[in-house]
């Protein structure tokens, strides 16, 4: 693989046509920001792009996001693919695996990037993949319209959590204070995509408050997400991130605990701490594993057995 | 009033000494951001200065704001009193009317302010005040060190709900990155004064969840927050932002109604509208009033009674 720089990148897309842009499967608001900056950009300059995804986005994304076109190409004559966001070339989704060794360029911020193309921008530092993208749309003198900015915007907010995260850098503030410049309309964006919550979430989220029990003084906090409470409310995995994070966020909870059924008798644990203890050591004890500060492990029996244990383990570190 | 530039200020500020520096009552973090990082230059840069609030800070604030003086100074010689972030010096609280006539500065960003000094730095499109402090003390030539970068940031996260309001501009963003760039703990931060939820927080919530009702079908969200629930959850009234936010979040929702015990039978209603409808107009209709996406009014009579009329004029409207 070989590194290039911005403008090395700049000039790659520059000299060539026939774009096909992959975004990641189970598109989140940065992977799909970026394919659609970066096609739109190039389209502008004259270019054929087509961007595609294993999934249709999510429905809070539809409004800023058109999906018409999102499942196949129509160019028959692609000659450069462009993965962007995509840490792995598994994460394409089996749709889009036979790309898997027909990509030229890949461009992604991920840490934990495996490289695949031949060609690759990566910039770790980037607490967004849009941040890289508007760097290099800057570079290639592509001209960035309001809708250019409403996507890039809509990706680095998604992967800054509203720029509440600690990935967030300088940079991160200043190429969000250029986008709003130039119109983005971070306001509704905001609201759309991080406020906007549907009756099915709510239903889920008080139902979850009756479960939610403290022990150890308080110490820990745990919640449990049923199969039959999936199943009455319609609420799909992808939406649990935000009461997932619940417990964690309880004043004076030192370990939350979340248990998610995954059959009739097995149970997803995820633990995660405030850092002063070690939840992957109680993780181990059942096979598990993790870090300090965010672990899980696999449960199996009847629901009660299993919390009797998981709180068995949990006491005898306090 | 004799408005000062941002250079002026700052030389106001030099050429003097001794100053007494006042917040709003029922501190938030931006007042409290603009007194904490003003009063700490001013004393860096060898004058005496204090800091005093009518009320102490919520429990959150704590662990940014040490909070030992802010109830009474020591200063028997107070030569210059600056308010910070005070719109109307009503707003000072009880404790602070003393001082109402003798402010000689007022450094204010809200809309609304109206002068109550003789000389004041007042910039309304300034989305927290702590912009402007921040921009004061470069002007200043004062050190920014990373306690009073967290002073600042922490004050723009609060007037901005971490970037995502409409008040936020492209200077907003700037001022967070040199900020970040300069040691602030944005991290910590937001986790402290956005995400740490209290027990008692939760509680109420999952009890005003429980109560919470659709009607015209699903275009109104509507909860209530009884004086009985806060006596038994033991949630102030300055920790009910969240919850009473909640109804217009709500996928679908054209009118969020939150309906707030006062008295006996005595109770006051909000409404938010998404902009498609003019909730004033039907708050007029209880001698109420306000703006087409925000407005509220106050209803007398047993519960029930308050939410038949309300529902039926609100049924009106569609």
């Amino acid at each position: 693989m070989i590194e290039l720089t911005i403008r090395e990148t700049a000039d790659f897309l520059l000299n060539r046509d026939h774009f096909l842009i992959l975004c990641h499967r189970n598109p989140d608001g940065d992977t799909l920001g970026s394919g659609y900056a970066l096609r739109n950009a190039l389209r502008a300059l004259g270019k054929q792009a087509q961007l595609i995804c294993n999934d249709l986005p999510g429905r809070k994304f539809s409004y800023l996001f058109p999906t018409e076109e999102l499942k196949s190409h129509t160019d028959a004559r692609i000659e450069t693919v462009v993965s962007v966001d995509v840490a792995d070339c598994n994460l394409l989704g089996s749709a889009l695996s036979v790309y898997q060794n027909r990509i030229d360029l890949a461009i992604d911020h991920h840490r934990s990037h495996r490289p695949f193309a031949p060609f690759a921008l990566v910039d770790k530092n980037a607490a967004a993949n849009c941040e890289i993208i508007y760097r290099l749309l800057l570079e290639m003198k592509a001209e960035i319209t309001k809708e250019l900015a409403d996507f890039l915007y809509a990706g680095i907010m998604t992967d800054t959590g509203c720029f509440c995260y600690r990935n967030v850098t300088p940079a991160t503030h200043r190429i969000a204070a250029d986008l709003i410049a130039l119109g983005a309309d971070f306001g509704e964006i905001n609201h759309q995509l991080f406020e906007v919550i549907s009756q099915r979430e709510l239903l889920l989220q008080k139902k979850v408050l009756e479960d939610l029990t403290y022990h150890c003084g308080g110490k820990v906090a745990m919640i449990t997400i049923t199969l039959d409470l999936l199943h009455k409310t319609k609420v799909s995995e992808s939406e649990l991130d935000g009461i997932t994070a619940l417990p964690r966020k309880i004043e004076g909870v030192e370990i939350g605990i979340v248990i998610k059924q995954r059959g009739e008798e097995e149970y997803k644990i995820s633990m995660r701490s405030s850092g002063l203890i070690d939840v992957s050591k109680i993780c181990e004890k059942f096979q598990g594993g993790g870090h300090v500060g965010a672990a899980g492990c696999t449960l199996y029996g009847d629901l009660d057995s299993v919390k009797e244990r998981l709180l068995y383990a949990v006491e005898e570190v306090f």
